[in-house]
Parts: structure tokens; sequence; C-alpha cells
């Protein structure tokens, strides 16, 4: 991951695609070294992820060299140089196990970002003291009266560190639209249910009464509609009779603490793209 | 399973139930085998299955003992003779992968009943011929019109044959209150989402819609209620972007038949207590 | 499946080959609809899979065109015609579950293939019957002291019927090293363990003897190397300390037949790729 | 888990001792609230759990009161009280990513647990920091030479804490034969493969060398026979070919912390016991 460059772009589909970005790469001495390719029929879409070591070539000069191609085929594109960590602000409230995972993953190196803020409508809880590394936690709380407020703080908070990713990782107040829209394409959510089973409030509780034999979480885009947006990451676990809705908590904070940090890699690892209501990723 | 006899039981809690059944038993020589018993904190209701080599005693005489215990307690309960095979009637539409499948795991006794009847609206495919092995096959036509009489022929069907479980395996036909009523509480269907996610028509294309990435099915009890009925079993498989819907039916007949045939064998083992809306499942 | 074609290679890896492939086909007009390449930076081998839309070229002209830049890399490859159905030759012993499944799902389209004969060492079981749509079974007994003579009839029905893909569907003799050296490269072969685990016999006897809390199976390519051969697809179930060795051997059916037939699948869609002892599998 | 007590035994299986136990518990004003027993027809040995609400009985009466009836049927047994948390001995080596899960796990009471102390034979690293809680962390250091004198001290901190468990989370010496000894019975370990695949070391590399497509983890007792004590816990995941062996280590860790957790968990509430070189686990 580190010494090699990503492209990745999209944009709607006629042939010669592949065969245009590979020339440009080839002619530019770039050795593609894992590369999908997918072509949706239904949108008539074509989505692309290329990863090449650039030889001599630096990213800059390859950005410039290739913005024209991009323009010529109508691509969102986006060429990441070797080594970049992005910027990533997590937002949480009371309950941390997702927090403190994405913190651990990130220590070991698991995942590569650079942590520029926790923000929590609650105070700074025992499970992350440690973990920050210098990360500034701001406790911005919030009352139905206050929202406004609270979300411009949290916008200033968003654009003052730069923040390309914004991951709610449990982060359990509804934001407006205002806020969803600011957010919009940059800022990733962690249901906790198998989607769309289970929307609202209490999922786990509607879980058990309804008597399901698993239970899931989802990590998805968040968009204006709330629950509705693109799924990056699901996964279930199967419960018994004997579960308590408290025991399906528990046995839940495993499977959003792993769903979610998939999600976040693989977006951060610019694996996933965007197609209408749905998404594209690459997977290793 | 051929030796044994299996009591399974349900009521009210109250203290001292395990130690009168586990102490009759005692008493008229039986030895107990396997046992699991649950007392739901929510339902205060108590569950219980136990499996027992009667030794000496009969099965009839077991259950006329038994009875005055289970009337004091008001006891649902039933008492399965060693290699009982209980009668199954199958109802299937055009799709036979489900009903192949039953008709497989009968054959190789993996499921132990008798199919007495095959009952479709559609002629018999080519999928299951050689594999009825006597059971007939009534093909019943069905259109808005006819519902009525086809579905007095459906039940005459059923009480001729005197079945003790009818599988909806992959029948399409939404059932009428009257039908649904008819059978409830010995009718499983299988549907082929995750429920509550997706009900209704075409879930496999709706699932694709919506993005998700995991596909599942659903074996529940028939109520009146569609889709609605107490689950049994439950399954899902990962799904990528590249998947178009008829690839997900493809998958999707994967986990249809192995959650089917879990939810009936499990019926048909006694694993299976209704918990109001919910079902208690005493696993192997 | 049914309009594209679908070119597969692999070769040593060097810059540039994405481009010249991709070229290639965008020079004779066809449209890429998928494609993955993978470079393994280990063996320094380079693994691409396209699915095009040919256009007007006919497959033959495609070809015959692609062979100079084929020979100038040294490339292994394969482009597979609109429509084409591979003759698969299938061998079994007593237990037919795998090929049942096989033929269920080549009779409703989901394996594209042709069954060209059934061989087994075993006669005929009931389970097959009215499944083999025209296919004939070969009953070739084997002894210790006939299995020369009995691989020599194997031999020729394979040459014959110019399969082109033979698959151990629970086929349970070992063969011979000069028997597994002629089948090799096109031989799938279903182990019901989850290898490298319980090795050679009775799989599920060892498996609860150890006291495992899963069970697998295995589908690899066919070696002289006994259970050593590159694998294509494996998957596990979980089990608890109830299940007998019986028990283990019936949920194990299940899971050995659906990992057979995704790997048969894959192998049929030029989706496998042998890359030293392991293998490249691109998955949908 | 807070006001019921646990009883749990094993013994050699005879007539009755379902309706022994539960008689006692009635006769003592116990009310049965959750109870498994399990009776392994090849081992003749009989295993019960019962969580019971005692009533105004003492746990200690009832231990009394239990005694006679446990020494006549040469039960193996323990009665629980409510609200006992077991003293818990953790030890890790460099990856502390098992022993930070456990105490998070511990600190928001999943696992209901005291962790008297952490021992390492590496200095404590810095994603634990703040997750101690008071408890002391050992650093121990080990060398080849110096072997006997580390394992002497740590059997001292063994013995002055009073650990009822001890996890080997992630501690990467061998023990010796008389280490392993002392421990048995009271040691729990992840092995980092899905043994018996790929006992010894550097599991994750054995796995990409064989090219497997599942990685798992394993939790197990300890015993003097390396990998090779009886399994308590395992669970697998997915991976494909494009993933490296260090990708392998990263997936794997999520694995092995979810594994280890559950084998903990399972065992400080009672629900696994020892059969031969299996265990009993009853799930919830």
């Amino acid at each position: 991951m580190n010494t090699t460059c990503v492209l990745s772009l999209s944009c709607g589909d006629k042939p010669g695609l592949v065969a245009q970005v590979a020339g440009f790469l080839a002619a530019k001495g770039g050795n593609i070294t894992d590369a999908e390719q997918y072509n949706d029929p239904a949108t008539q879409r074509f989505f692309m992820r290329v990863e090449f070591d650039p030889g001599i070539a630096s990213p800059d000069a390859l950005r410039a060299a290739f913005a024209p191609i991009a323009a010529e085929n109508g691509m969102d594109w986006k060429l990441r140089a070797p080594g970049h960590r992005p910027k990533v602000l997590l937002m949480v409230s009371k309950f941390d196990h997702c927090l403190v995972d994405l913190l651990y993953r990130k220590r070991i190196g698991e995942i590569a970002m650079d942590v520029v803020a926790v923000v929590s409508n609650h105070e700074r809880g025992a499970g992350s003291a440690g973990m920050l590394e210098g990360a500034p936690y701001y406790h911005c709380p919030v009352t139905r009266d206050t929202k406004p407020q609270q979300e411009g703080q949290v916008r200033a908070i968003v654009e003052e560190t730069g923040a390309e990713l914004i991951v709610l990782a449990r982060y359990m107040q509804i934001l407006s639209d205002e806020m969803a829209g600011f957010l919009s394409g940059r800022c990733i959510n962690i249901h906790h249910s198998f989607l769309p089973g289970f929307k609202g409030a209490k999922p786990y509780h509607q879980a058990h009464a309804r008597g399901v034999k698993m239970i899931g979480a989802t990590s998805h885009y968040v968009t204006t509609d709330l629950d509705e947006g693109p799924i990056i990451a699901q996964d279930v676990e199967a419960i018994g009779h004997r579960e308590s809705p408290e025991e399906l908590v528990a046995k839940g904070r495993d499977v959003e603490r792993r769903v979610l940090a998939k999600a976040v890699k693989a977006h951060l690892e610019d694996r996933v793209f965007l197609n209408g209501a749905r998404t594209v990723v690459f997977e290793r």
C-alpha cells in the first residue's frame, strides 16, 4: 500500500475505456499491480480501480496528464499518492466500542488514517482514554433546542480540521437535513440492524420481539434519507431463543465494530463507488 | 432417534416442573439421554424437550400415566414413540429446488417423514421425477376466481391423507385467511428473503435495488398475517455488486433449501415450540 | 453469459500487459463488460479474465489475431466463445448427493455444461434416476487387483467423450499416480474436510474425535499428491457437542455439495487459474 | 446472571440423575430458570448445567446440602453464587489485540471477571494503557536459559493472586511441560489457526502458502500436548487470493479476539465441561 498509487474512477460506459486508462499508465511508465473494473449493465456506468507502481512519475504530474482523459470521458476520478493518510473525524455518543475499535486499528497500522478529531455529545468515556494519541476530543452536548447551534459547532470542526471522512461511530443523534446534506458523500454511519429490517430506534429490541434468528449491522453512506443511504458493508450473527435484548446488544457490538471498520477501510482505500442508490465495492 | 421417545411440552412456569417430569420418567424406568429446558422470563412460559430410553414402558402407557401431570400443569404436550414417521404434505409451484431437496433428504434418511402427497398449482416438473417414490402428485391449478374451490381441493387432500405437517416448499400462491387459519400451527413456509426485510413479491429484485450486501431466506410458521408468522430458521449469504437479480435468485436457492430443510427437520423432531410471536428451537 | 466472450490468460508480469490486451480488444471493436487482473507479487505472475461483447468479431478471428500477442508474452490463454457449454464427466461412488446436486443445477441452467457421462464403481442409485437426461451411466467396478484395468476403462471413456473436465463428485477410490497424472489440470475433487485438517479416510469421524467446533469441505484440483492439490473453494459449518459422527456426515453433505458446485461453476466460467500450489479465483 | 446461582456438574451416567438434581433444587425452594443436560453415548458421561433462582437458600447451605448427592454419584461439580466474579490472569506477548479486547469487554460489563494481573514477556504496549484499571502489569522477560526462573515467577503470581483462570491472550512462549501441567484445566489459549490445520509457528504464513480459502482461530484448554488441548471455540473468515500473509494476520486478529472472548466468557459462566479430549459447551 505504501509505494503504490491508486487511480479510481467512474463514468458512463463506452468501448475502449480500459485500454485508454491502461495505455496511459503504460506510456507513463507505471506498472499495474492490481486492477478491477466493473460495468453495470443496468446503469451503463463504468467503475475502475487501478493500483500501480508509478515508477519515476510523480502523482502531481500524473494527475495533470490524466485530467484531459478524465474530462473527455466525464469521469469522477481521484489519484491517491503513495502513503497518503486521509484525515478522519470520528463522532460518537455514549457507547464507545466502535470508537475504541477504530482507534485501535489505526494505532496498529491496520487502517491508514489520521484521526483529526473526536466529537461527541457525551463526555469522554474511559474506554478511549489513552487511545486518542493527541487527537482533540470535542464535547458538543445537544438538546432538541440546541441542535442547530451544535451542528454549527460540528460543521466548524469539520471545516477547520479539513476532515475528508466523517464516521458516525454509534453517534446516536439524528442529523438535520442540512447537516446530512453538508456531510453527504463523505460520511459513513453504522446502523445496528441488518437493513432494511428494523429501521429506527432500538433495533435489537425490535429484532428480539420479532423473533429473528440472526441479528446484523449495516454500514452505509449518510444521506438526507435516514437509514436509506447506499450500503457499504453488512454482516450478521446467529442468535438463539435464550438471548435477551441486552444479550443481542452485546453480540451486536462485535458485528457493528467489524462492519464499520470494514467499510471505513474500504472507503479510505478508494474501493467504494457510488452507483445510484447502491455501491460498487472492490474487495481484497 | 430410533429407540428413544421424545416428550415435548410447554406450560406456564412454576417451581418444580423439571423435577416433576424427571421424577416421573425415573419412576417409570426411563433414562433421559438428552434434555433441554427453557424458561422465558418475559412470557413466564416453560419449555421442555426430553429424549429418553423408555426401557420396558410402552409409549401408550407413558402417555396415560403422564396425562394427569400434564393436566394439572396446563401443559401443551406430545410424546413421540420411537421410530414414528410423521405424515407430510409438500406444496410447490414452478420452482422445485426445495421440493427436490426435501425428497432427496427423505430418501437418504436424513429427514424421517412419510411424504403422503405433493400438491402443486403447476404440472409436475422433470426435477422431481423419479423422486416421488409412490407419493401421489396432485395438480391443482388455481386462478383468482377458482381459489376457493382449489383451496377446498387442497383441504380435502390434507384431510384424506392425515398430513400432520404441510410444507410450502416455494408454493407461490397467497393463501386465503380461511386456508391460513385451517393450516395454522402445522404449516411451514419458506420466504425468499431475510425477513422482515423485503416482504412481498420479488424479494431478490428488491434486495438488488436496495443494494444490500447479503441475501437470505426465512422459514416460518404460516399465520393469517402474511410473512409475519413465527420464524423457525434463517440464513444468509454474502453477495457482490456484480451479481444481477437473476444471480441472486440462483444463490438464494441454496439458502432457501437449506433453511427450509433445517426448519422442517427441527419441527418433525419436536424441537420447535411456539412462544407468542417467537419460537423456541432446541437445536442439536 | 450468453452473448459475451471470455478471454482468460496468465503469464509472467511485465508493464503494459493490461494496456496491450485492452487495446487489442478495443481495436477489434470489443466492449469489455467485466474484467479482473491480479499480479502476484510473490510469483511475479499476471492473471487476467476479461468478459467482453465481441461486436461483429468472430471468436475464431479473435483467437487468430490474439495468438501473436499471446506468444510474444508467453501466455497460457483461452478464449471462450459465447454460449460454449463444456463437456463434463462426473464420477461418483455410493453417496450421490453431489452428483444429484450437480445434475439438478445443470438441469435448471445454473451451471452451463454438457454432462457427457457418469462413471461409478457402484451401480446407479435411485437418487439420480430421471436426472441423467440421456447421459450414459458407466458402471466400472474396481478392486485392488483390477484397478489398472478399471482406470484404463475410465481413461477410454474420458477420451471417447472428449470430456474437458472430470469431477470426482464423492468418488471414493484413490487414483493411481498414472491416472492422477492423466487427469491433472482438468479434474476437480471434493474432500469432506476443511483441508489441511483431517486428510485421509473418515474425516468426519476424525473431526468428531478431535472435538472441533466446525466441519468443512474442500474442493481442489487433483494432483498426484493426494489431498494436496491446489484449493479452489472451501466452506464450513458450526457443529455442537451433541452431534454424532453420523450427524456430522449429514451436515457435511450440505457443505460438500455447495462447495463442489461453486468450484465447478467457477472453473467452467474460466474464473480459476493455477498459481503454483495455489489458485487465483475471480469471484462474482 | 446477577441473581441466579449456577450448578454445573458431570458424572457417569445413570437413570434418575436429572430427577435427583431437580428434585433437590425444588425441595430447597429453588426455581430453575435455564437448564441443559447432555449424556454422551460414547463416554457414558452425564453433563448438567442448571441456572436457578435460589429463593431464600444461601449458596453455602445449598453446597452443604448437595455434597452428599454429589459424593454418592461421583460428581465433578461446582455451585456458583450470584454475582460471583472469577479472578483472571491475562498473559500476553507483543501483540495486544486480544488483551485490549478482553479488557474492554470486562470494562463494559460484557465479561464478568476480575483481572488480577497482566503478565507479559514484553514491556507494556500503548494499546492497553488506560485499560488496566488498577490491575498490576508484570513484565517477566524470558530467554531459553531463563525459562525455568521466569515460569517460577509466573507461578508465584498465579498463586499470590489466586487466579482461577489463566488466559494466554496471544502469549507466544511455549510452556514447559511442568508449567502446562501446573496450569492444566484452568488455562485457555488462543491459537491463530483453524486447528488441527497449521499447528506450530507462523500459521498465517502456512495458510497462505497452502492456498486455503478461509483462515481461522481456535481457543482451547492448555495441556502438555501443544496445540492438542480440548477445543472450546473456533471460527473462520473467508480470504481471497489477493491477500498477503500480512493481510491474513490482520484479518485473523478479528477472528482471534472474538473466538477467545467467546471461550473465556463461556468458561467463566460454567458452560464448558471436559469430556475426554473434547468439550461440552452449553451455549446461549
